[in-house]
């Protein structure tokens, strides 16, 4: 008999530490190379990518695809290409022309440290290389594993909640329109990561897919709703960023919207949700679970 | 017996302008659609790609694929996300921390248009409908497929002689180094355009592919050379851009470096060796050699 998946062997924060550090491994492979055509380019992809970030969407790839039987190393194009994914729309939204931020976790933002150009491009590049990324196993889902990818980030999904978002600054958004702003902005790549790591293991027919579908759409909204509380509850120092920051810029948060008692109980409502959502994977969901605890009860 | 393919009934240049039109109708039936999530995105979407542009390297795609037997439907997907990249790299190229141009074919740029957000997105998006695309039909080399078009437009292709282009502002590049900019920030997409086409209809270890890639190279080139010399001999009305910008900007040219007939020499020399590599096609080829020669003699 050949031992039990490494999964059902270690306690769940075990298994969301190693998907970390193996997303860190992966992406180090990628972008660490003798050098390319522009040096240039090269060290502005790394310094987008490397030395910072929770890797919270690769961890979601290699989780769900391990709890639906997946091997990590099948796992690892599509975890690679949506942490790229996610780190070029960090390098454009800060840009002068759109967010215009200098820091970003404590970093100068990729146009502060290089140039505003070089950003762009790198921005660019790094969306390229994420499809590059994805491509570079053969699968026999490949079409479906691109197709989620490029919806979750383009015109219906990412760069829609961006174009949401920039139109909405001075406006007031209902909760509706909030809602749907996180849910194309920030939740399509949550969803798209548990999406992409099940449909690596099984097809899309599976019931467990629709099960893990129901569990990202859960986390994604209680994710963003417990950072609004903690924009609001939170000290400046904890949480990394100014206290009070988004309120102050004028976006609107759920606390605004919602109060903030009303809003932490929703959060912990969609968390009870995710953990629901998961039964039908039995004891492989542990370290889901324990993710999504972790996310909604973070203090930072 | 099935009718000949299309493509041997009729002269070359009715192939050019049908895979043209073509073209033109599989970018229209992507981008024209009932409202999707952001307006504004999908309205910028459209404006960057629909209306303007000759097609050169989507009508790439559909004469390489069909002159090695691939049937235009099989080819659609290919040529509009290669026309998708081409069309998003000039949407970033004119933005203000890049070429900073008002004007592209007689109309605004995308951030006069709109605005620099929205151009930004527009771009961004645009590449990531690209991949879409390709991947919205099966096929048997799809992986090959996206690692073709991805590494043409990235930081080993067209982003790498963008970067490189950036850099060398103010600063004299030599020959070889001009040569080097242009066959990654130019050359890479038409390349890529020959390639897509010829691996929709054969493996990628059958010859023709290899001849197709020394046609594609020398075209490429070429088509720099031509563009430079026009530059320096057109007048402004033929041009429908400053005749002679380029030289004003300071930008290095051929004619520059090599002197205006030498440059055309290399030009004509360059097109004799495309032709040439065409030959192990036949008379299949024969849409290709019209096109080279169109794409070298033009004044426009």
């Amino acid at each position: 008999m050949p031992p039990e998946t490494v999964l059902e062997q270690v306690p769940p924060e075990a298994a969301v530490a190693a998907a970390r550090a193996r997303s860190e491994q992966v992406l180090e492979a990628w972008l660490e190379r003798s050098p390319g055509v522009s040096a240039a380019l090269d060290e502005a992809l790394r310094y987008s990518v490397l030395g910072s970030g929770k890797r919270l969407r690769p961890v979601l790839v290699y989780l769900a695809g391990q709890a639906l039987g997946a091997q990590p190393v099948a796992l690892d194009p599509a975890a690679a290409a949506l942490e790229m994914i996610h780190a070029y729309s960090l390098v454009h939204d800060d840009l002068p022309a759109m967010d215009d931020d200098d820091l970003r976790r404590g970093r100068p933002t990729v146009h502060r440290a290089f140039d505003e150009p070089l950003a762009i491009l790198a921005g660019d590049a790094l969306q390229t290389l994420a499809f590059e990324v994805l491509a570079s196993r053969e699968h026999p889902r490949l079409a479906a594993l691109v197709t989620t990818l490029a919806q979750a980030a383009g015109r219906d999904g990412m760069a829609a909640g961006q174009a949401i978002d920039l139109a909405a600054v001075g406006t007031p958004l209902d909760l509706a329109a909030l809602q749907a702003m996180h849910q194309h902005k920030t939740g399509a790549l949550i969803r798209a990561g548990v999406r992409l790591g099940a449909l690596v293991a099984v097809a899309e027919s599976d019931p467990r897919v629709a099960a893990l579908d129901r569990y990202a759409a859960a986390i994604g909204l209680a994710f963003q709703i417990h950072d609004d509380v903690l924009d609001v509850t939170g000290d400046t120092q904890t949480l990394g960023k100014t206290s009070g920051a988004d309120a102050h810029r004028d976006k609107p948060t759920y606390p605004a919207l919602l109060g903030l008692e009303r809003a932490q109980a929703r959060a912990r409502e969609l968390l009870d949700e995710a953990l629901a959502a998961l039964a039908p994977l039995g004891d492989a969901g542990a370290p889901l679970a324990w993710l999504a605890r972790f996310m909604i009860d973070r203090d930072h």
